[in-house]
C-alpha cells in the first residue's frame, strides 16, 4: 500500500464526477441557447436524475473515509489543497438528503422554464406560486446547512458560492459603499446631465454585432479552439473549460450593449480556458469562487472596457462594421460609453449604479432565506428599494422589477452579492496590476494586452482554487478586500 | 406485495436510464454541430463515463433478479412486451465487461474526431491505425456476444441494431437484388442518358436553402417546438422525442441536395416525435429497430420525395425561393431530381445505384468483423467492388471510397444493411399505404399529407418497441418484408 492510495482513490473521484460536470454544464447551456421549449420537462428530468447521481458519488461513505485517511498520508502542497477542497465539497452534499436535491433541482427548472414566458407577459402571479416552490426547497436547504455549520440560514447558502464570505463581512463591506455611493451618484448624474451628447443612429445588425463581438473577444485571447459564442436571453458563460461557452443578446438599436456583454463573458471565459490543465477533473482546478469569477469578467468589462484608452481603440473597429457617425467622435464615444444612467435593469446598469441593484437583492434574499418576509412580500419591497436607491417606481412593473433576474428561479440565493464583491476584487487587482505595470496605459491604447492578461495567468488563473480567497488576493495585492479601490476607481473616471 | 412490484422496480430503472440516454443524446449531437475541437477529448472521456455507467445500471444483479421475477408477474400485453424489450437489452449489455464498454467508447470518439480532418487530407495511413483500435474493440465485442448466442460474429452485430435478422436471411435478399439491379441500373442509365436535360444555374445560398428546409419541414408536420433543424457535416437525426435534432449540410452549387437530406431527417424525427408518449421513458417507447427507422426516412425522402406528384408541388416553393429558371419547368425539374447517376458517395447516391453501395459496405464489413480480411485490406475490396457494381475507381481516393462514411469510426458494425432493409420495408409499407387510401396519389399533388401521416402513426409509429419487426409489418402490410416492392418501385419510377 502505497503513502497515497486513498488520495488517489479520492481524485479518480472526482475525476469520475467532474465527467458528469462536463455533461451537466453541456446539457445546462444547451437549455439556455439551443432547446424548445417541448424538450423542458424532459431535459429538466435528466438534470436533476444526474444531480442525484453526482450527489451519491459526492456522499458516498466511502469517501469521507478515503478524506479522513488521505489527512494522514504524505501529499504535497497542491494535493493538500486539493483535499482540502475534496473535503469541502463532500462536507456541502453530505449536509443535503438526495430527495432533497432532486427536488430543488426540479423545481428550479419548472419555475426557470416558466419565468421565460411570465416574464414577458409581468404574471407575477403565476410567478410567484412557482417561485414559493423553490424558495421552499432552498431554505429547508439553508436550514440543514445553517444546523451543521451553526450560522444563519442565508450565510449557508452564501457560504457555497463564496467561501469564508458572512453577511456580518458583507454588511460592512456594503454599509461602506451605501456610506458615498449615493452622494456619488448624485455627483455623476449631476456632473453628466451639463454634457450634451450625440446618440449613435440606430439599427446596429445583430450580424455586424456579432462579427464585432467575435473579433473583439479575439483580441481579448478568447481561444476559438476551446470555446464559442451565442445568444441567450440572459447572457452567461457556461460550458467547461476545455469547451467555453459564452452567450450574449442583441438589441438592434442599441450600439454597444452587446458587445460590453461580449467582453463581460469573455473575462470569465478566460478565466475558465486558463485554470490549470494539468489539475482538470480535480476540484483545485476549479474556478475559486463566484466572486472571483466577477472580479475577471468585471475587470474585462469595467476596469479594461470602458477605460478611455480601450474606448478610443474601439473606435475604428466601431466605424468598420458599422459605418461613420458623428456619435464615433472620440470625446462623444467615450462619454456616451460611460454614462451612469440609474434604470431598472441590473444587467444594463453603469457600474456606479449597480451596487445599488446588487445591495437591494441581497437584503431581500437574505430576509426571504431567513424567513423574515414571504415570497409575498418581494414586489412591495423591491419597488420601496428601488425608489430610495434609485428614485424610481416598479409598481406593477414586475417583468422591469423582481421578475428581471434569472438567479432565484433555479435556488441562487447567495449569488448577487459576488457581482458587488466582483467589483471590488476586480478594482482591487486593476490597481495591483497597474503598479506592477508601469506602462499599462499605453500598452492599452496600443491594444496590446499581453502583459495585463499575464499578469493576470500568474495572479488569478494560474491557481485554480489552490490557495483560498483571502490568500489569492492577497498574494496579488498586498492586502485583503477592501472597498477603497473601488471606490477611488468611481471617483477617478466619473467625477 | 403487489403482484408487478418487480416489474415496476424495472420501469423506475428504466426510467433513470432513459434520463442518462437524454444526456448523452444531447451531448452527441453537441458534439457533431456545435462543439470546438478543444472540447473533443473531454467530451469522449466524458460520454465514455456516461456509457460506463449506463452500462452499470442496466447490467445490474437486481435487474436481472427483478427480469426472471416479473415474468411470474400478472402483466398485461403491453408490460409484457416492455418486459421482453428490457429483458433484451439487460441481456445484450451483461454480454459485454464494463472496461471494453469504455474502451471501445473512448477509441470510437478519438476515431471519429481524428477522421473529421483525415478524410478531407484523404490521410488512409492515419485513418487505419485509429480504425484499428475500433475493430479490435469491435472484434471482442462481436465474439462474446456471439459465443452467448450461438452464431457468427457479425451476426451478433447486427442483432443488436436489428433484432431477428441474419446474414444468411441478408444473404438471401441481398441476393435477389444482385440478380436484378444490375441490369435495371444499366437499363435506367441508357434511357436517362437520351434525355437532354437543363441544368439549374447555381448559386443557391445557404440561408435560402434552409428557409426552404424549414418551410418544407413544416409541411410535412415537423413539431418545431419539439425539435431543430441545425448542420453537421454528417447529416443526422438525434436528440430525444420531446427534442429532436436534425441536421443537413449546405453546397451552394447543389439545388436539392440539402432539401432531401431535410426531408429524409424529418422522416425520422416525426418516427421519434410521434413514438408513445404515454410509454416514455420505457424500452417499449422506442423506435423498432435502425431498419424500421431508416424505412421512415425513406419513405419520406424516396416514396414521397421524390415521386412525381410531390415534385410538382415543390416547384413553386423552390421558384419562390430562389427566382425562375428554364430548369425549373415541370418535366426537367422531375427528370433532374430523378437522375440515376452512379457515383461515389453513398448519400448523394440515387435510389437505383444506393443498394450498391449498402451491400459492398456490408460484405466488407462482415468480412473485418468475423476475421476474413483485415482493416488493410478495406481499400483494395472497397476498389474492386466499385468497379465491378459501378465501374468506378476509387484507388488511391480514401477520401470518397473507403473513408467517406462516419459509421465505422465509432464501431457502429452492422447497420450499413438497415439502409437497404429500410428501402424495401419504405416501398412496402407505402404500397400498403397506396392500397388503404385509394386517393393517395391525388392528396399529395394537393400537398395533403394527413391521411398518409396517419396511415403511418397508425401502423408504425405509435406502436414504438411494442411488436416485433416482423409482426409489425405483418400488421401493417399484411406480409412480411419481400424485396418485390422495392423492385416493383423501382422499376415503375424509372423504367
Amino acid at each position: 500500500m502505497s503513502n497515497s492510495d486513498n488520495y488517489h482513490q479520492l481524485t479518480r473521484t472526482f475525476q469520475r464526477l467532474s465527467r458528469f460536470s462536463h455533461l451537466s454544464a453541456i446539457a445546462s447551456w444547451d437549455m439556455f441557447t439551443m432547446m424548445p421549449p417541448g424538450g423542458s420537462k424532459a431535459r429538466g428530468e435528466a438534470l436533476a436524475e444526474l444531480s442525484v447521481l453526482e450527489h451519491q458519488l459526492l456522499t458516498d461513505a466511502n469517501v469521507a473515509k478515503w478524506i479522513a485517511a488521505a489527512q494522514q498520508e504524505d501529499l504535497n502542497d497542491v494535493e493538500q489543497a486539493n483535499l482540502r477542497e475534496m473535503s469541502r465539497l463532500h462536507h456541502q452534499a453530505s449536509l443535503l438528503p438526495e430527495s432533497l436535491v432532486e427536488a430543488k433541482s426540479l423545481a428550479g427548472s419548472r419555475c426557470e422554464h416558466a419565468w421565460r414566458s411570465q416574464r414577458p407577459a409581468n404574471d407575477w402571479e403565476g410567478f410567484a406560486e412557482n417561485l414559493k416552490e423553490v424558495v421552499k426547497y432552498s431554505r429547508e436547504e439553508a436550514r440543514l446547512r445553517a444546523e451543521a455549520k451553526g450560522c444563519s440560514p442565508y450565510d449557508a447558502l452564501l457560504d457555497v458560492f463564496e467561501p469564508e464570505m458572512t453577511s456580518a463581512r458583507l454588511d460592512i463591506l456594503f454599509a461602506d459603499i451605501k456610506s458615498w455611493l449615493p452622494e456619488l451618484l448624485n455627483k455623476v448624474v449631476a456632473k453628466q446631465s451639463q454634457q450634451s451628447l450625440i446618440a449613435p443612429t440606430a439599427p446596429f445588425p445583430t450580424a455586424v454585432q456579432r462579427e464585432l463581438g467575435l473579433e473583439t473577444m479575439a483580441q481579448l485571447g478568447f481561444d476559438f479552439t476551446a470555446g464559442r459564442l451565442d445568444i441567450s436571453a440572459h447572457p452567461f458563460c457556461g460550458g467547461v473549460p476545455q469547451d467555453v461557452r459564452i452567450t450574449t443578446r442583441y438589441d438592434e438599436n442599441e450600439l454597444l450593449s452587446a458587445l460590453f456583454g461580449v467582453i463581460h463573458e469573455t473575462g470569465h471565459a478566460r478565466y475558465e480556458q486558463n485554470l490549470p490543465q494539468n489539475w482538470a477533473g480535480q476540484p483545485i482546478a476549479l474556478a475559486r469562487s463566484t466572486a472571483i469569477h466577477e472580479s475577471q469578467s468585471l475587470f474585462f468589462e469595467m476596469q479594461l472596457g470602458r477605460s478611455p484608452a480601450f474606448l478610443k481603440r474601439l473606435i475604428p473597429a466601431v466605424t468598420r462594421h458599422f459605418g461613420d457617425q458623428p456619435a464615433f467622435e472620440e470625446s462623444n464615444f467615450i462619454a456616451w460609453n460611460q454614462q451612469v444612467k440609474p434604470g431598472f435593469i441590473r444587467v444594463d446598469a453603469d457600474e456606479v449604479s449597480y451596487p445599488a441593484h446588487v445591495i437591494l437583492r441581497y437584503e431581500i434574499e437574505r430576509a426571504l432565506i431567513n424567513g423574515d418576509i414571504e415570497v409575498d412580500d418581494i414586489p412591495a419591497l423591491w419597488n420601496e428599494k428601488m425608489q430610495a436607491w434609485l428614485g424610481l417606481s416598479t409598481i406593477g412593473n414586475y417583468r422591469n422589477g423582481c421578475m428581471q433576474d434569472i438567479h432565484w428561479t433555479d435556488g441562487g440565493f447567495g449569488y448577487f452579492p459576488s457581482y458587488t464583491l466582483g467589483a471590488m476584487y476586480a478594482a482591487q487587482l486593476f490597481s495591483a496590476a497597474n503598479r506592477a505595470l508601469p506602462d499599462l496605459n499605453h500598452a492599452i491604447a496600443q491594444g496590446d494586452f499581453s502583459a495585463l492578461f499575464d499578469w493576470l495567468r500568474q495572479n488569478i488563473w494560474q491557481h485554480g482554487s489552490r490557495f483560498t480567497t483571502e490568500q489569492l488576493i492577497t498574494q496579488a495585492t498586498g492586502e485583503p478586500l477592501s472597498s477603497r479601490y473601488f471606490r477611488a476607481h468611481l471617483e477617478a473616471r466619473y467625477l
